[in-house]
């Protein structure tokens, strides 16, 4: 079995890319799916999985999600439960023997035992700001600060998120078979070369 | 013009992926070369020159090369002469137009404005020691130990040198087109996929 993880920071077309070598290499493929999954089976609604698997909160503050939410104790241990489930539904998924692409959720260390092809994917602040600027949807702020702000703060979380299990540090070369720097790049274009480089390397170590 | 830099980690293979993809390319290759160059034309050993040049010491400390060094002020001004002609003959080799791959002293910072493809190559310390131990010659000390010893400073000296010249670090993604892991790769299968990704991020860059 074939397991190909994908990281990324926020605007660098990392989500694209695992779609598209998915596409071309005939590979199922886990993004969006995984937090469906989750909120399903635990009861909520994916924005909200979504929001709570995404953000860290130092367990002694007060914690304000929206007016309604003002309950620490509550929050972690749904924090917990999702989490949990997370760890569980990505398990599930290399379970089934078959060959996949995931992007994101720190599915690289969840499956560090089925030794996965593990791509991080990085670009310069322009290429991000002008991707981010392209793909914005009617009515969204695509101002450069609030795209700044943005990268900084879903970056950030990422960051934590993976922090939170494992000391290996988000984007750093040590824990990644492949770092791809997008700039310059038509990801479409990409692919492929970043598909068959994983393919041989599955090769290489007989998988 | 095409220009290929490779950085890396010591042990990581890096400098043989060099060279396979400069025979694979059919570019031009540049690494020993630079410092022969350099010690010719500043009139000092080879030796002399690799040492000067991949060292760096704080300008306040007493300096002790062998007995016969003693002259912090020397030292500095001999390093600073060899780092202006280190950038000397790197600009001419960039000059000349051939296309060619460039391993090692900063060259991806001193070609900025020639748009190389700047990779970084790294792997697992177990791999480098284990490549380290099948490449000693003679004699060599191929204790686990010593190779560690080796690889942290020659390392910390690789990173030293960088951020003389600069701000972006040693290894650090956002300084590189890719950053390839050589765990569980053999270089010579390795080489031509580096080699064609690089190729197709110049045609796409019109280079």
């Amino acid at each position: 079995m074939r397991i190909i993880t994908v990281s990324r920071e926020f605007g660098s077309g990392g989500r694209e890319l695992g779609k598209r070598m998915a596409e071309h290499l005939g590979f199922d493929y886990y993004d969006r799916e995984i937090i469906t999954t989750i909120a399903q089976r635990c009861k909520v609604s994916e924005d909200y999985a979504e929001y709570l698997l995404n953000n860290r909160f130092p367990s002694t503050s007060p914690i304000v999600i929206s007016q309604s939410f003002q309950l620490p104790e509550v929050m972690h241990s749904a924090q917990l439960d999702l989490l949990k489930e997370q760890t569980r539904v990505i398990k599930e998924i290399a379970k089934s023997g078959r060959n996949c692409v995931i992007v994101g959720r720190n599915a690289d260390l969840l499956l560090e035992e089925e030794a996965p092809f593990n791509i991080f994917v990085c670009a310069d602040t322009a290429s991000k700001i002008k991707r981010c600027q392209e793909r914005a949807q009617n009515g969204e702020d695509v101002s450069e600060k609030k795209i700044l702000s943005n990268i900084k703060l879903i970056d950030k979380n990422r960051r934590r998120t993976r922090e939170m299990i494992s000391d290996s540090p988000w984007g750093s070369r040590e824990a990644y078979n492949l770092i791809v720097n997008t700039t310059g790049w038509d990801i479409k274009k990409l692919a492929p070369y970043v598909a068959g480089f994983a393919v041989e390397w599955f090769e290489e170590n007989g998988k």
